[in-house]
């Protein structure tokens, strides 16, 4: 199987548990997360040989949190250690009506300060097929945007394919200041995934509105898509598209561009969910998956779609599935009967 | 910030977790509540002076009930101390198509056995711009009758508004007894809520049939308001309404009227939910607070049924949430995105 | 009320909690159950005079199973002590698109090695007037077929009632294995009970396809009951019709032919379930206590559908409900509110 | 082995967990217990034929309390059932210096006002060997003091050994109150058991101080026991000595008189302590079991004081252990190791 | 009772439970804590007005961190909100021969940065009679460290005694640091606690080794203390002693110099504890509410030795006990038995 | 660092919690472990190259099983996959005068079915400078005997040290069975370690009685030790001395010979202990580190000692310390103290 690299900042994940508001909460859950540290462990749950790259304090919080990722299979020889802190998130788990609520402890982490020389970028490509980053890292600080700049260079230097998860977070950075960073890293980029309004945000592309009845627009996706391959000349284009009712009934499905023609996954109604945090992660690795096993687009963009509807059944940020199981979800009639 | 004082019975909660039956459990959440209290908990939540009267024996029980009230920011020092017991109930919490069940134990408890002379009520209310009660009060004993006779009629003396929540409990009190005691509290009542069968069974008011669909039949509704408030000249009359489909899915809308016209808040459908104990008390703080904020009554019964709506997915009695978040609730499109 | 005696394994349940995937569990629910154990239970809960026999193991695990049945009223007092395990198996209970996965550890259980002389069958039916089996007692081992018609003989000999739930387990026999066994018990079976397609495959019926809605073809089911009618003289047929959704959406219903008509039963939609295993074992025992109650078919199935839809509201394997909480189901209009 | 019946106040125990103060609890370990009821689930433990007999009002928790006893192998067919609640109470457990604290709330409940003729007394005792009480039963009520005596009588009439263990709760009535009671209950009573000081203060014997070095004044003791045989021509005397250093940390030891000689069991060191409610019980039951086995008194007192030293590390009021595991601690030399 | 106010940094704690590794845990308790906070709750336990002083930012962690303090009856009114983060660390809890262990992630908190215009301390101290702060205020920034020497200098204008817990703390700044700052601060106090070394590492005082039996050398003790009082005119100086054997087995004592002799507490082992973190700052909390209730000194330093030893048994920061409770284990000769 | 590989069996281990009996159990804790993984988890945490060898299913369960080691840094790639169930055991954790109880259900899991040719012994040690077996393995099954003289004699081939763990286990063999097959495997070991009666029991060597105080004979072990190195020529013999006063409160040391001289480990008394299952485990493995890396004989076994009682501080059978947390505790004159 092929080997991938991903890059990104680890977080510590608080979250409240038995549907508690913060001030309720005696207890809180904690697990490890981050955009490309959920690619890393969804690749490798898919049989690839998966590399995560990161830097992290010399303390047992980030130890442990490497150790997980260790334990889903995932090569942290590579993680740079130093620095004095890891960036932590509280988590407040949303039910029906009420929104998931996030109380972020990101600044200064020890990757936000991370420098180049940190990581040995030839050294960590060689042998490497492809190399996975989201817009998230570099929104975290300059010194990230630049280290991301570094790392895809280096990357196409060494021949990988590169994909992005564009994943803008404005509570890191601004439209703004995402527009002076992302287009100059789209160069280097072959496979451009982000959510529904994520190309326009961060990149500056415009989309219709939705249709009448509320359903998206597919020519208009369609129109952008064929833009942004025209600009940076992407091999694909792909797109995850979450209809969210309440905090516990969302639709899921996905489009995929591949320079011709637009396809669209099936779409999911999950209700209720069990965990949402990572679903978008699961469609990228989904998709770099499927790309990299040189499946047709369909089944690629169906496959990525149904690998993000199991991550949504799962607590925590990863998506703890199997190529196999996610090829009977998006192959099967009948779900839920107990095998036995 | 207006100031209200609410007057009832603070309960012990014993509920079971996992969707555990009675003979199952081995732990039992525990928490406190009573309709006034948890209308109290709101109105500070919603950043009003929120005072809240009642007895309590003087046990470790009873003072970590006054302190949980104390951490939500009720004001808890006009509490009179005196008794041998709090009232109590087990409380198995339904699921799907089987529904919640409720083991009472609440015979002579302190606030059953109080006495007028244990509050000072014109001190109490001195200040204070609303004083609401619950139906409930009046029915856990002859000498709670009496006391909130008392308390109404000092709360008019002293110029403040009066709410009562009419919440007929057919395990405290028969419709008999109800009607008995009702109508001489009304007189000194202002702002008369309840649930959709309230006025009839505890004040004997009619209300035609529903609707061949099911739907409710508002013009009905219009006719008993109109005759409520042409006998009782309440200011409004309002009235959350329910429809359990399963005990884990319900709808939930109001109505509000005003002595000239009749409104609706939006129907929401509810399902799964958390914690449906409180949604009443959650819907008649809204209204409350909203009446104190001035708001038009559209807003009004918008704003209360959206925080009853939002008390269902909170564990326990309380509705711990802000103005904010209800306002964002009953003027949102979209739900269920985690905000970063 | 009558005296049934049900016999069967009894296995050890180790499931996953909150949603965990086993790689993720760190604790297990632990819990007893097997299809004729549940319905022993259930029929001891609706007041029956319940009686289970198995062979199990002395150790502490296998007695605290004993004395789980014995807490809810089932005589245990007929159990057969000896042999070195008890069956075992890990449930990762699924939810939502991600099914529900069973990791079995069955082999060479006391009962699988128990021997006729383990029981005094004449004894243990004296008195009795019901007696009450599942598919997966001869699946498990030759000598527990065995051991299984020298019950059915006896139980005919004792003048009883015989039942059987087809129950087909493809994770223990194949269909041509079955076939082998279940024919020559049906000759001593009076109530034959399965899922959908388990006659089909274990008895060697045929049944047309579903209609082209996916709704179940009535008319082929009566007339494959007719068929067996005819050719084992049962006095009824029965089946239980679950349609999956997901793995926590299912719509469950079922059917009765009494050798002149086909019954069926309300159809429920179960969404979302707290605990499906269990579901069949809950329909068998309401239809054996409606029969035994001399219930007409309509009621029996309406009664039984309506256990088995209360038990997906248990976590367990259990059935822990009443005939009174049953028939309040099946008579009901309303379901969800809180009685007080 | 022999049948004994006990009779007494089933108690809804409510404990705080992992040495929380109540203030900090959200969550109560549920469990029942009560001493007469301890005593019936560890001699049904021991093996014995054990009823239990007490009233308990018609309500699910109530049903609980009485599936658990089962559940240990104690027979409740002969419960009476009636009255609105079960006497509860909430435990603080204790830890080091910090005691344990228990607020009460068993006023009206079933059993305290339940009345001679709600038990056939003489049908109870057919064929039993034993009755054994407590003075928490009298204490609870006056018509609770006039069943016991009715009950005594009874066993009596029936030929039963009665016992008694004194149990002195200074929380249910004053030492007047008791020493109007007991003596006349002493007449019946065979074998008399209790703590330390229980006889001084419920029947007025008088008793020495301790040694100066703290330890128990043995030749007082005898002198007391003597003179309790002389006056109520019991056949045993038994005391279970306690010495509290902390919640964490008593000695445990006891003694027998048979007329003759006194007997003094080993004295164990417990530290820590899993939980010390139902210690005396255990004692008893010990006691009890010992006696009817005709062991000779030094083997009887020290299988009575290992059960209590057992029952020390079992969470609970139930003293969940067997005969062989109470004669491996009183004959062993070594503890603690891992038998694999 | 006087009224007391503390200013101090408060601290998000997530520690482990069940005696986990961090690498094992997979949720963590979460409570608020931090030396000045803690002696704040203690003195609301006690009775005492209480007014605790820090800077928090506007989210729900530290709002739920404000209401906790406000359930435990500590006025927080006075708090200024702003700044992005609180400070948090992460403990392991050690047992036995393995120690607790702490990650801070603390740097940056909105207190470390607050300003004196964050706080009108004449205000604040109108009608106080006391002010408390550590030593790890001034720790953790310089403009912490001016902040403090603000505080102590409006408290003495204000005519409070000022009372400070010096609490060494290496992880946060050197011995150089600390002598930078401290003994200015000294000259506006009036009672300084600490613990064995803190005297010596932060004001540079002298001590003499330990005695050879390794028992605290009191005349050393005396000696410094003296010279404490000489330099400073401290009315007391006072200190508590632990030994840690293990880090589940301590012992506890403390010292009590007036400026004219020195007093000793009663020496408690602890073992096993619950949670030692706080137990200092419930001995500050005890010996400030002794003097300001004007106990003699050695029953001043008995209560704090007692308040100290209580804290071990609580899990969590606070020391949640009444005065009540301090003076029963004080006084107490015996302990651990159940009151009923 | 070196590299060590150990082989032996993998078991899922399923344990009560809070001090529950098995009856009480309705949760379990799942972990996983064995004598030989228990080691090689400790070797990995002290930093060696850490490879573990065992067959195991192809099942979920299993595959978690695995993952949790290379979580720890195990090397699992060299496992064999097949067969069809995993051993397993219960445990009952026991406490103060109640030992721990397990219950076994280990028989023909995949490792006691392995064969030789399930593993590529001389690729496997390529590289590798030590082997480590227990006698545990050897007395699963006949063929796990045979595999394990296999293994040993190609770790000889390949020059690799080779040491053992007697680890008699009488509930999986006789001393008879014991004595036909470990001598020959002794021949092959250069390090032999036991409790204090394995070489009598395995081996057939006599050790004379302890000391009239119940103290080790240590001139007795002195010359047993004598004795086996003239037997085997071991290059070391080493021995963990327990003493169990309760299940809660252990002593431990031990002693290595070194062919010249006896040197004796500090001994530590731990009360409480968190779990003591995987000390000698720990002992083992902190031998055979110790030894790798050339420490004195008196470092080595103080070394040993001090990571087994490590391991009693910590839940689970693996021991999560670093060398530097060892070698802390043993030079170390204080414990317990928060690093802060």
């Amino acid at each position: 199987m092929a080997k991938i690299v991903t890059m990104g900042e680890l977080l510590v994940r608080l979250s409240t548990i038995n549907y508690e508001r913060f001030t309720q909460a005696e207890r809180l859950d904690v697990c490890y997360g981050g955009s490309e540290a959920n690619v890393a462990v969804s690749l490798a749950g898919f049989g690839h040989e998966s590399v995560y790259i990161t830097k992290l304090p010399r303390n047992p919080i980030a130890e442990t949190a490497a150790q997980t990722l260790r334990k889903y299979g995932v090569d942290t020889s590579k993680i740079a250690w130093g620095g004095t802190r890891m960036g932590l998130y509280f988590l407040e788990q949303g039910q029906g009506y009420r929104s998931s609520n996030v109380v972020y402890d990101r600044a200064d982490s020890a990757m936000s300060l991370a420098q180049p020389d940190d990581f040995s970028f030839d050294e960590i490509f060689a042998g490497a097929d492809w190399f996975h980053f989201s817009g998230i890292t570099p929104a975290i600080s300059r010194s990230a945007a630049k280290l991301t700049l570094e790392a895809v260079k280096a990357a196409k230097r060494n021949g990988l394919t590169v994909s992005c998860d564009l994943n803008f977070r404005k509570k890191l950075w601004t439209i703004e200041q995402a527009r002076s960073v992302m287009p100059e890293l789209m160069k280097y980029t072959d496979v451009c995934m982000g959510g529904r309004e994520d190309a326009v945000k961060m990149l500056g592309f415009s989309l219709s509105e939705r249709n009448e009845d509320d359903t998206p627009n597919l020519p208009a996706y369609e129109e952008m898509f064929r833009s942004m391959v025209e600009k940076y000349s992407f091999s694909y284009v792909a797109c995850s598209m979450r209809r969210s009712h309440t905090a516990s009934d969302n639709e899921l499905s996905g489009l995929l561009y591949d320079g011709h023609k637009l396809y669209q996954a099936k779409n999911y109604r999950m209700a209720p969910m069990v965990d949402r945090v990572g679903g978008g992660d699961a469609f990228a690795a989904g998709m770099i998956s499927a790309i990299l096993r040189d499946k047709p687009p369909q089944e690629a963009v169906d496959f990525a779609a149904a690998a993000s509807v199991l991550k949504h059944t799962i607590p925590g940020d990863f998506n703890l599935v199997t190529t196999e199981e996610v090829e009977a979800l998006m192959n099967g009639k009948k779900f839920g009967r107990v095998a036995r």
